[in-house]
């Protein structure tokens, strides 16, 4: 080695010796004490059907020729894994057939997996005020769904160019249509979470699950919806840092229970901000409710190609989130964030 | 996708992985509780006028085609949105009519909104020595404002080329003016806010109010006056982090209350450092005095065009912050900063 | 100096105001109280030889003509200044003698230093199962090594494309591979250390060390193995910022002797993350139980030229070292993260 | 405003949104509390002369054109601005007069200020081994100076390529050279600091001052005096950030005298570090021993040139510190890192 170049190595050396270095303290690694795994079955219940892999997909709202492939290679990937999957907004079915291709995968993920219809809280509150709420039960049940998931978003509707307003309490909406029909449901907000008294509330109906949807993934594409109104980004874009993420959520979650120690509603899908299988199993494992992470993104991303693609891609994380089971442990005295 | 694209793609997701997230911890999102603002009357009374939204406006000091253009525009959004108003310092009027058109906005904003003169501690300093205090009395009621600004700035008057050194603390100046004149009296920083002490020798003067200008803005606008000195700059350029922020002062304050149990001074206004309504929000929620906020460079940066930009944009911040108050709540275990 | 330097100068200092400042906050300096070292003999007994100063090496797995060349250098490295030396894997000259040129260092260490052979936990396992034992007790005999080091990689072997799996917990194939053979032992993970329980259970087998490999270093080169399959690179890459750093691994290890008071395990080696002599000193002076500190890829690189390069190299890291000894203090304070 | 600017502006705000404002927070504004400075005298004892303001200025060792010019600057500074001033390293006029004229600034200073000559330890050790003390109280006689600075400096002997080594504990030296000559001594680092034990020796030897030269300035000019020694500068680069800032020493100090109650050392030059007068202000202010501060190369830069530069300089850090004086509170809740 020359002269100079070994000065440049050393002044390298020097630069970089002040660089932090990132750690995933969320986790302790334990090599010795357990073999790898080796294919043992791991299904268990949950949303009264059989998963084999603690994982849930969120898929499109319908009406695009991409919507439609992205959800079929969804459905079939759950079917293959084992695993649920949720339906993007149903609100264009609700009245027409004309998309209703987007949305029937019943017979793709097949009848056992979890499969669940999709409605967003104004619109409830609207078919509620038109006592027109038998629309809901015959859309889930013409799907084939095995129930509903509310989606909750009064910021969405607020800010967006095309919002609607609610008139009522998100959570006296929901108990109004819990006492009118019979058709299970599951409560979710859409990438911004909610704080404890949201969350005391709701653990106490009668849901089959919360999904979290928490803060912590971009929130950029809200923005995007509002390009053309420069007015109304520099009016949203404030908020664009709030919400709860997921972990303060499970911790919430945790708290409540052990204070109240009953919750109605016995699961959790623990989704926002998941970027992979170890952030799903660092917040499954500190459930105290029994959970599955979802990922959407991340999946979709790999649902727009080939079939093969969305495969390898969920293969492969299951498989690390087994060798996650064998040998990390989660650190008790790291608080996760 | 071919393998290069993926690498890519890859890669970026890595590198992405360990970049923090910022959230907005001041707040805790509660989706589920409220319906959506229904444009119900929020009137309050301040300053002894009746405020329709929690916002103060700082206008500019005359002299130039563009404050007279800027301080009608504020005026007239003032009166549209029931908003308050503060004049730039008024010491060209004192003894001239040459600039009166500039601040002569009180038939502009009319009569029921809060209007307000202001002077700087130095010249009040000055005309009491001169025991030409009526020059202030006279001021204020040929304007038809509702009292005196004072704003208090010995560490601009220090390092300014062009400053004036005051003799007596403030205080003092203000105890003095108040046994002297029958004007309503608000007073304030300029831009570094201030401490416990000062704090707490104001909330026990007869003030209308104490408008913090704390520290938080950027203070790069002093170092331009002093463009043409670089020693002075230098000088000057340590100071430029020194200062109390709003959020700070807001926590002092209540601190002196629960300590003193009572405040003559019986209102704030808190500005400086307050980029938008959830800033706003935040700081005029856990004031235990009533308070509203100031955005003095956003405003200005809005009033400067057609009336309709400002318009726009006070209509905005007005319409985010009314949905502020259904659906965040400040959380108590966060400090602020 | 000019009008407009000045100004860049000042706005310089501006700027500079307030970057943060790095302080190696692990120790606190004292340069009132010893003299410069002076040569003195500091040589001390560790795994059963005498060594000279508290430096462990690792080496190559043989197979190419660079490993051959580096191994030598640092075997005579290990001589002239009295270290201990460690073979990389030495599968390759298990059952054959194709690459033993590579790893045949015991005359060029000369008899007075540690020299120790390498064989990983999947292997071991292997054998085992063959109950094929006496081949380790062959090749560490015919090498003259002092003993065999075990390297246990669960996570290499599960996302490697050409990894191996393993079956048993590797803690009981230590034990069994103790009960079975009389060869000394020594225990490493492989760039991600380990946790409290795996440490727990190692220091109470009958091992002469356990070198930490803890995490630190870059995990790059693991990545570089996956270049051609950018699927398995993403399912690996939330595991790069995972494993236990040398320093979380010593004070785990000393909580752990004063809370079962006893180690059948009685030194260490601390290596992983060991960037230069501080890092050493800092660790070895925490470490409880006797122990050295290694540094694989600083030696590895100043290994691959002119003997000489390596020399220069050793011999600063120790004058170093020896003034470290003197001068600084651990700080008891600061926990070293 | 057209749309794509006003875009432009709202992301640029959007991406500012979440920069951390950096708040000097060892300070307290309270503006309302005092006037401006008006001239008062503010003189006070130190080392045994009167100084008209808090700083301490070391100059630099003679030997070329440059410091000659720039030690007759600051002497001339000092006689000005009622400052004192330290000698560079004397060593070359210790048995020679050829730079005689670069050290003898006592006419230039003039008598009432302090005026001190400088030596490193190792030299200080030499000459006792030697018997030779004489030679120091005559040097520091014939500069008419009013006593001797010690540097302390073992880092920068062991690492630089030409650097001597010290037997003995400096401390002990420190004492051999007390009982043997009565010269007032000040003992410094060359910018490290110093720790708790080393700080507790000193305090209780018969010393004028100790001063800190604490680590926090720029370690880089002693990577320069290697710069054609690669290999040293790798050995030594780890040691860049290894020190004690001077706000940890005055810390240190004001423990030790809660500890120990006295110290015969009863005065603080307090350097290493200081950027500007606010930096002064405060660790003077801290200090429970009286002290003043030194800024060595703020001060050297402005002295290269015409002495109008350095007038205006220290005039400019007087006038700004008399305001920080009446202005600025320390605040007792920040530590000061």
């Amino acid at each position: 080695m020359n002269r100079d170049r070994k000065h440049d190595h050393i002044q390298l050396a020097f630069d970089s010796q002040t660089s932090k270095f990132e750690q995933d303290r969320r986790f302790i690694y334990e090599p010795m004490l357990a073999g790898h795994p080796n294919g043992e079955d791991r299904s268990f219940a949950f949303l009264g059907k059989t998963m084999k892999a603690p994982m849930w997909v969120s898929s499109m709202t319908g009406g695009t020729e991409k919507a439609n492939h992205i959800n079929k290679n969804i459905a079939r990937a759950c079917r293959e894994f084992g695993l649920g999957m949720g339906l993007g907004s149903c609100r264009k079915i609700l009245f027409s057939k004309t998309y209703w291709d987007d949305f029937n995968m019943r017979d793709i993920i097949g009848p056992d997996q979890p499969f669940w219809a999709n409605l967003g809280i104004a619109q409830i509150e609207q078919l509620l005020k038109d006592k027109n709420e038998n629309a809901i039960t015959n859309m889930v049940g013409e799907l084939r769904a095995d129930g509903l998931i509310i989606h909750v978003n009064p910021m969405q509707e607020w800010f967006q160019p095309e919002g609607e307003h609610i008139e009522n309490p998100p959570v006296e909406t929901i108990e109004e249509l819990l006492s009118r029909i019979n058709v299970p449901l599951i409560v979710k907000e859409v990438g911004l979470g909610m704080g404890r008294e949201s969350l005391n509330r709701l653990i106490h109906l009668n849901l089959e699950a919360i999904e979290f949807a928490a803060y912590g993934g971009t929130n950029f594409s809200k923005l995007e919806l509002m390009r053309d109104e420069p007015e109304k980004m520099e009016m949203y874009q404030p908020f664009t840092f709030v919400g709860q993420t997921a972990n303060q959520m499970v911790n919430t979650v945790n708290q409540l229970l052990q204070t109240t120690g009953t919750s109605t509603c016995k699961q959790l899908i623990i989704s926002g901000g998941i970027k992979n299988y170890l952030d799903g199993y660092y917040l499954v494992s500190k459930s105290e409710l029994p959970a599955i992470f979802g990922m959407a993104s991340q999946v979709l991303k790999h649902a727009t190609g080939d079939y093969q693609d969305l495969k390898t891609f969920i293969e492969n994380q299951i498989t690390a989130y087994r060798f996650a089971q064998n040998f990390l442990k989660i650190d008790p005295e790291y608080d996760g964030e």
